[in-house]
């Protein structure tokens, strides 16, 4: 086993196809997630509902190759964390930032899901007054967690409390995002209720 | 000589090391354009004014080599056109969306420096009521062209216009961008002019 830059373990996959596939190296988790989200953001852009995608898979290109007649071709290359969320766009004239993120425990949410750089980049978007949350995918739902909340429970994990939110605490703060046929995760529907 | 995917010729660099820089690879044209653009942002940051980031450069991964014990190798990706511009953000609470470009014309800005998925996502990020623009080099100036404009000209090109903006209608309804020391193309003054 090895773990990535940010020291996540990768659990490889068992089809060697999926192993070639970007979002599986992305996140060892999270995939169907990922899936969802775009087809939501998908269908939000093409019914002119809001303008939100997914930002590339930064890489740090170390070596390009040039054959003549034919496009680059990227022979080495490593994938880097993240200094932003994965998320971003406009709805409604406002700017919406998120990360999305899953995670398998029955009881609480890891905030290991989240690294401090995404953290500090929350914390700006909230000074610029942008609408800026995380969608966990977790105890069997989908919930709306507004990033105002998470930085409450991050500071605590800072100053030596639980590393973790717990289920209560999420039930709580969050709010369970409604599943739609095409909008998958509608979260636009939690912003309407927040914000609007 | 090679065409990107775009249809955009590759005109090599002369030393091998700035060949494998993906910048260079990514646009053959205004890498200092991007870097005092990334220097603008992050003086932007790091003094709260705005956030501001460029998109990393989508890639097509194809093949990931997982050694033990060590970080994932991409051993085979490909650029991919991107579907959005690339510097998106928010500046007091409003979404900024733009892309910056290079000409060495002197005369006019070829408006093959676009492509038509950029312009749909200009015209919904304003549909959306963004702040949407391109930082256009050239004629020895940076200029703000706001997208509505630029959409005028492309929609010109469409019905058989001429493939470029002139200088003249440059000079007309794009603004100087004013030259800073810290904010080294500093664009917020003019949507502070404009917006605010």
């Amino acid at each position: 086993m090895f773990r990535y830059p940010n020291g996540k373990p990768y659990q490889p996959k068992n089809t060697p196809k999926k192993k070639q596939q970007p979002s599986i190296v992305y996140s060892n988790r999270g995939m169907t997630l990922e899936e969802d989200l775009n087809e939501t953001n998908k269908y939000y852009l093409e019914n002119q509902l809001a303008v939100i995608h997914k930002k590339p898979t930064p890489v740090q290109i170390v070596n390009v190759d040039y054959p003549r007649r034919s496009a680059a071709v990227i022979k080495e290359a490593y994938f880097k964390q993240s200094s932003t969320t994965d998320y971003n766009g406009i709805y409604r004239g406002k700017y919406i930032d998120f990360e999305a993120k899953e995670t398998k425990n029955k009881t609480s949410f890891p905030l290991q899901n989240f690294h401090s750089h995404q953290i500090e980049h929350m914390k700006s978007v909230i000074n610029q007054n942008g609408i800026c949350f995380v969608i966990l995918s977790a105890f069997n739902d989908f919930y709306y967690l507004d990033a105002t909340h998470l930085l409450v429970f991050w500071e605590r994990q800072e100053n030596g409390g639980r590393k973790s939110i717990t289920m209560e605490e999420i039930k709580e703060k969050g709010h369970i995002i409604p599943i739609g046929y095409q909008a998958r995760i509608d979260y636009l529907k939690i912003i309407d209720k927040l914000y609007f």
